[in-house]
């Protein structure tokens, strides 16, 4: 068996007509992690397997399914890091609110996922719990802040794992180890009892194998939730029941101009300009929009995480800033720097970069462009810090617009490392981003390519 | 001919019946300013009468009305100074687009009217265009910073006037002049054109002598402006349909608690007091509860509303600080200096006051409480300051959450000054704020009552 080939809804399917049992799926990645983690580092807390015997509740909609979680979430009982020294012992007693949801769903939480140092690091180098490695090269970095998830779900060590984005951060590990990633609207799931970076741009979202799995995840996980002030109460969405729908006719904005061409790899813009080609052929009207505008939207975003997550942070970075790791101390000093003028002025370009994205989107269903400039760079080395630096700059802006955006996997390059595709709408249009998203993967097999180290340890489990 | 003794809709009756002048009622005004203005000092600039005859259309809704515009607001070829040194010349080549609509809807612009200088000012003495004087007493303030607006409506200088609130600046000087002052829900009214406090807690509204002239000027003002980013796209409202139906059942929260009571006059509390009356004697149900988690709304809309100036006008605090009036500077410079973790934290305290606001609306349809904790202060001697410090505490809360918050005329105190009632709801509501005022209105005749200054200046005409 092999426990990623499917989606979660037909693996669900299988354990309810008792085709494969629940424990197995468990009992398969663990074996993964088993084989793999010691060398990806993906999770800094694997959860030891429970005694019992998984006996899950057939009308659930995660029945059984093993699931990672960033170790952002506070998981009652589990030690949650957030990446961070401050709470390297940190066991909360409550679990986050999406946590007991999807928990509530059947789904079986296997372990916690390494992150960037308070999801902030530049790199995934992470000073206190190692680096998380890509799987596709070992050398390169997965992305990041949700790195580990998104290697997790690459890698078969789980079969979904959910991720936190704040300037990107499940998008871009969802783009470099070639899997699917969204990030949904602002307010669209809850974010308490999740570790804050920024509370004005912080989203929780799913990594997935697949698009379908995204659509069953968000249905799982978004939901008014009077307790975290950004929540917002709207009516519940449907993200899966139209999402086979035809894309004729579908209105696609194709992003040019500098701010998308200037630093992407030519084969990034290739693959995502032949991405393009297959929606037309699925009968979707494509036209070529200058995105220039987003490049404000992306310098507030910066200014904007790094303050907040000062604030967030004050008493520690007060107390002990040597536990911070040299890159996430500096971005937190350049945070706490930013004076009230420059914090008004991010906002108020907040707002109007938002006004300009509502009026794209008055005229078309879906904006897409590359989820990252560049394949996934190298760990370590002389410009590991500055190819870093580029991962959020697509991504960003929409963080500080709030509007849901979705990585697919979309090619290769030629050094075999997977490229992303991301996809945009207007507010609450997660269904529009899914129903392109699914639309664009199932006339290519991207998904069902799996990086060297799982084929090469693939055992007969 | 009483100008000032109808409401808009009968005056505009009155003017397509003929059975008087849009052109008398505009030189009633005239002669109000003639008579008055020199005391109280309510417009900066006067409009020179027009020398065409008012030959409205018929179906306007503001058919010839003479209205004062806070001079806050583009007026096209009309010197528009925000009470500043920087803008005494200026003159704007646009109407602001509220501007726009209410002359689209027949309105005839009567003069701009004094406010606090750059609409930040302590109290209303504008250092470059002179104080504006309460006409119930001239040693005393109107309120601001939309003072003039309050005073011309109020003298029958104009029959209308728009102006701003950041902080409570409609609120607080309807409430001291005896006059009804309406801050809609944020995004309801566009800004474009309105000289920016801040882009986060502006909002321009009506003031006006009867409530049911509130609920006109906002079906005209009103509506989405996808050139204001902060303007929001909602089903147009109907305010007045429904604004006479009875409030028997409505639920009313009472505000009580140190935050409301420790400053507030026992003479205002008494007046609020005796309003929950009326409304209970009308068939509301009035409950008490604590408000004093509004504290740290208060402060969080402070510090928020002397930042965001302070970004805004950060070129001018830089070149010419002399040139802002001492206690304007002073906010200025003390917004500039907060960090952006200050600013971060304020903002979360939004996110989280609101939430409050929001669970509190589900149980209960408005909250009462007074506008102003005192009467109008001295304009000028030993206490002035302090005291007009206190004016925004119970109306700021109101702009950092964006709910839609009216005050009516509640009573007098022992010194025949004017006491206002404040009427909130949860956002998009002004329906239900205004139904309880117009109930509470018609109970009573505070609204009738008029300052001694116009009494006794008041001629044949």
């Amino acid at each position: 068996m092999n426990p990623d080939s499917l989606t979660l809804s037909e693996q669900r399917e299988l354990i309810k007509s008792k085709e494969i049992s629940a424990s197995d799926l468990t009992a398969a990645c663990y074996q993964q992690i088993e084989r793999l983690n010691p060398t990806l580092n993906a999770f800094i807390t694997v959860i030891p397997k429970s005694d019992e015997e998984i006996k899950p509740d057939r009308h659930l909609p995660l029945l059984g399914i093993p699931i990672a979680v960033k170790d952002l979430y506070d998981t009652k009982g589990i030690r949650t890091t957030g990446g961070s020294k401050f709470f390297a012992d940190h066991v909360p007693t409550e679990d986050a609110f999406v946590v007991e949801k999807i928990k509530q769903a059947g789904a079986y939480i296997i372990g916690k996922t390494n992150t960037h140092e308070i999801a902030l690091g530049v790199t995934n180098n992470n000073p206190h719990f190692g680096a998380c490695k890509n799987p596709w090269d070992v050398t390169r970095t997965p992305g990041g802040s949700s790195g580990g998830s998104a290697v997790a779900v690459a890698t078969g060590m789980s079969l979904a794992a959910l991720g936190t984005d704040t300037g990107g951060s499940i998008r871009i590990p969802a783009s470099l180890c070639g899997v699917v990633g969204l990030k949904p609207t602002y307010g669209r799931i809850s974010l308490r009892g999740i570790m804050p970076l920024s509370w004005n741009l912080d989203h929780a979202g799913p990594i997935t194998k697949r698009v379908e799995d995204a659509a069953l995840m968000l249905q799982i996980m978004g939901g008014y939730d009077s307790e975290d002030p950004a929540s917002f109460k709207t009516l519940p969405g449907d993200f899966s029941s139209h999402m086979r729908d035809t894309i004729r006719d579908r209105r696609v904005a194709f992003a040019i101009g500098n701010f998308v061409e200037e630093v992407t790899s030519p084969e990034v813009l290739e693959a995502v300009r032949k991405a393009a080609d297959v929606l037309a052929g699925q009968g979707a009207i494509i036209e070529e929009v200058n995105m220039d505008f987003l490049h404000e939207g992306a310098i507030a975003n910066s200014i904007m995480t790094q303050a907040d997550g000062a604030a967030f942070h004050r008493e520690r970075l007060q107390e002990h800033p040597d536990w911070f790791g040299a890159d996430v101390r500096q971005r937190l000093e350049t945070g706490a720097a930013f004076t009230s003028s420059e914090y008004s002025l991010a906002r108020r370009t907040q707002a109007i970069v938002r006004r300009r994205c509502d009026l794209l989107f008055e005229e078309y269903d879906v904006l897409i462009l590359p989820t990252t400039p560049i394949t996934a760079p190298i760990l370590e080395g002389e410009d590991a810090v500055e190819r870093a630096r580029l991962l959020t700059r697509l991504t960003s802006p929409f963080n500080l617009t709030g509007l849901p955006a979705l990585s697919v996997p979309c090619g290769f390059d030629s050094e075999g490392l997977p490229i992303g595709l991301q996809i945009v709408s207007r507010a609450w249009n997660e269904s529009g981003v899914l129903r392109i998203g699914y639309s664009y993967q199932e006339a290519t097999d991207w998904h069902r390519k799996k990086p060297n180290i799982v084929l090469e340890n693939a055992g007969a489990g």
